[in-house]
C-alpha cells in the first residue's frame, strides 16, 4: 500500500507506522486529530512530501469528524486544526503546505457537505500528485546516474518519506527502472535510524543492493573512492540553503572535499519562497533520542544533550536540485525552479 | 581505581568493565589468557593507553600461570601468549607494544622466578609510565586550551583509554586545573557509543560541563562557531596518517573547511615508525553492531554492512600532535617527535 491513504469506508487516515520497521510492518488508522498529531510527532509518519498528504488528509479528517452545522463553524474549527496540525513540525514546510492547500479549497465550497467533500477530494489529490511527480523527479534524476553508479544517502528520502516511489530513492529506482546497475550505500541516520530502519529495508524490498553504515563513515567511505555520488532529500529550501535531515551538512562538506557531486531531489513544494536560512527555526527533538536506545540506556541520565532535527547546507555545496521541472544547477534562480 | 591494575593478592588483573557503563561501574578480575582476550575483544577494555598496560598485564598474567619447569618453555609460553593477545585488535599498536616490552624484559632474567617477577614488575612499570606521560602530555597540551574555549572530541580518549587521567581528555583535566573554564562537546561516537557512554560519564564525574551529540552534527555546531578547537586521541600514529576511532576523519574535513584546529594526543608508543597509511590494515567489526542495539533490531536482519572500526585522517589535516615530549606542529618529523 500506499505509506499514507484515505480509508473510504470509514473516513479515517490509515498509514505505514514507521516506528515498527523492520521489524514489524503494520498498518494504523488515526481516527482523531489527537492519534494524526501523535503519529506525526513520533514519527511514525514522516518525510517532506508523505507530511503534505498528511496535511491534507488532516483537514480532510477534521471536516468529517466535525459536528459543526454552519459553514463559519465549520471554517472556524478547521483553521484550529490547520494551527494543532502544523505545530507538530514547526519546520516541515510540506505540512503547512498540504494543511493550507485543503484549507483554502474547502473555501470555495457552497455547502458544508461541499466543504467536507472537497476536502477529501483535495486532500486525494494531493496524494497523486505526490506519485505523479515523484515518477517526474525520477525520470530528470536517472540521467544524472550512470550504469555501475554507487550513490550515498542520509535518512530516507524514499517511498517511506512520501506517498509512494520516494524523491532521492525514486532518482535511484527510476535509473533501475532504466536497467542501470546502482548500488546505494545507506548513512543509518542517528538518532532515529531511519537510514538503518527504513531506507535499507525498501531498498531490500526492491532487490536493490543497499549497504549500511555509520553516519560518520561518510568520510572515509568517500575518501577511499567508494562513492560515485551524494544523493539526498530535503525538509525546506531557501534561496541560500537546503535544510535537511541532521548530518546532511557533514556528507556535503565530504563531497566537496572529494569532489563528487552532492544532489538535492525534492519536489518544488519544498522551496520556501520567502524564507533564507536565518529566518528557519532549527526544531530540538528531545534529549532523551541520545540518552536511550528503545529501552537500553547509553548515556548518564541526567547529561546535557543537543539534538537539532535538521541542518543547513548552504547553496555553494550542491551541485544540483532535481525537481519534477527539471535538473536545476547553481546559481539556483526559483522563478526558473518554479517555471 | 585505575582503568587497569594488577591484583597482588590473587596475580590477576582487575579491570573496569567498560561495556557495563554508565548503567553500571563493575570491576571485573581476569584469571586466564582467554578471560583477558574476551575482554580486550569485547572492549571491556579499551582505548590505545590502556591497552599499552593490557598487553604488559597479559605477558605478566601468562608468566605466572605457567607451569613450565624451565626458561626455554616459559619464554614459548610467553611467545605464544603474546600472539594470542596481539591478535584480539590487530590495528591498535599500543597492545601489541605492552607485550613486546615485557616480553623483552624477562629475556634479561636469570632464572624462572626471575622472569615472572620481572614480567609483573615490568607491567606495572608500564602502567605507572602511561600516568606519568599522560600529565606530562596534559602540561603541554593545556597550554593549547584558553579560558572559555568549548572543545568537540571524539571516542574516549580519557582516563577510561588510559590508566588514568587521559590524552585527548587529560589535557582538558590539566587546562581545568589551571583554573581554565573548558566545556566538552562529546561526539557520541558509533556504532559502540565510547563517546555516550564513557566520555560524558567520566567528564560528569569530575564536574566538567560536557554536552552529547550525534556524530553526524559536528559540521552544523562548527559551521554555528559553537566549537573552538578540535580534540582526539589515536590508535596508531605514521608518518602520513593519524588512525583513530572511525569518524574521527570526517570531523577533520569539517574542522579544516572552517578553520578551527585540529588537534591529535597520543604518547609517543602509539608512533608506527615502519608504518605508512597503505600498510596498516583497518580492522572491520561485527556487522551486528549496525543492526542491533543491546536486543533491539535496528536493521534488516541480512542487511549488508561496512563495519570499519578505524579511519586514516592525512596530516595535511592535522594542525598540531600533543605528546608527552611536546607540542608538534607540521611538518612533523618522527625524529624531533620521539627526541
Amino acid at each position: 500500500m500506499r505509506t499514507i491513504d484515505w480509508n473510504d469506508e470509514s473516513n479515517t487516515i490509515q498509514l505505514i507506522d514507521q516506528t515498527l520497521l523492520p521489524r514489524e510492518y503494520r498498518v494504523i488508522e488515526c481516527k482523531t486529530i489527537e492519534a494524526l498529531c501523535e503519529a506525526i510527532k513520533s514519527l511514525r509518519v514522516r518525510g517532506a512530501p508523505a507530511l503534505g498528504a498528511t496535511g491534507g488528509y488532516g483537514i480532510a479528517l477534521a471536516a468529517v469528524l466535525s459536528k459543526a452545522v454552519n459553514m463559519d463553524d465549520l471554517t472556524k474549527e478547521l483553521q484550529s486544526a490547520a494551527k494543532t496540525i502544523k505545530s507538530t513540525r514547526p519546520t516541515a514546510v510540506n505540512l503547512g503546505w498540504g494543511v493550507d492547500r485543503v484549507l483554502k479549497a474547502t473555501s470555495d465550497a457552497y455547502d458544508l457537505e461541499g466543504m467536507k467533500s472537497t476536502a477529501i477530494e483535495d486532500a486525494k489529490q494531493i496524494a497523486d500528485e505526490d506519485v505523479a511527480i515523484n515518477k517526474k523527479i525520477g525520470e530528470y534524476g536517472a540521467k544524472l546516474l550512470e550504469d555501475g553508479d554507487t550513490v550515498l544517502t542520509h535518512c530516507n528520502a524514499g517511498k517511506l518519506a512520501c506517498v509512494d516511489w520516494g524523491t532521492a530513492l525514486g532518482v535511484v529506482r527510476s535509473a533501475v527502472e532504466e536497467g542501470k546497475n546502482i548500488k546505494v550505500v545507506a548513512c543509518e541516520t542517528r538518532p532515529l535510524n531511519q537510514g538503518s530502519r527504513l531506507t535499507t529495508w525498501e531498498l531490500m524490498q526492491d532487490n536493490i543492493p543497499v549497504t549500511l553504515i555509520a553516519d560518520s563513515m561518510s568520510g572515509h567511505v568517500i575518501r577511499h573512492g567508494s562513492i560515485d555520488k551524494v544523493i539526498v532529500g530535503a525538509d525546506r529550501i531557501t534561496e541560500d540553503a537546503v535544510f535537511n535531515k541532521i548530518g546532511t551538512y557533514t556528507h556535503s562538506v565530504i563531497a566537496k572535499e572529494h569532489e563528487i557531486p552532492f544532489y538535492v531531489v525534492a519536489p518544488t513544494s519544498t522551496f520556501d519562497f520567502k524564507g533564507w536560512e536565518g529566518s528557519v527555526e532549527i526544531e530540538l527533538r528531545n534529549s532523551d533520542e541520545l540518552r536511550y536506545f528503545g529501552d537500553l540506556q547509553i548515556a548518564p541520565e541526567n547529561v546535557n544533550v543537543y539534538n537539532p532535527a535538521f541542518d543547513a547546507t548552504p547553496m555553494e555545496n550542491v551541485s544540483a536540485i532535481i525537481t519534477e521541472n527539471g535538473v536545476f544547477k547553481p546559481p539556483f534562480l526559483l522563478d526558473e525552479v518554479l517555471i
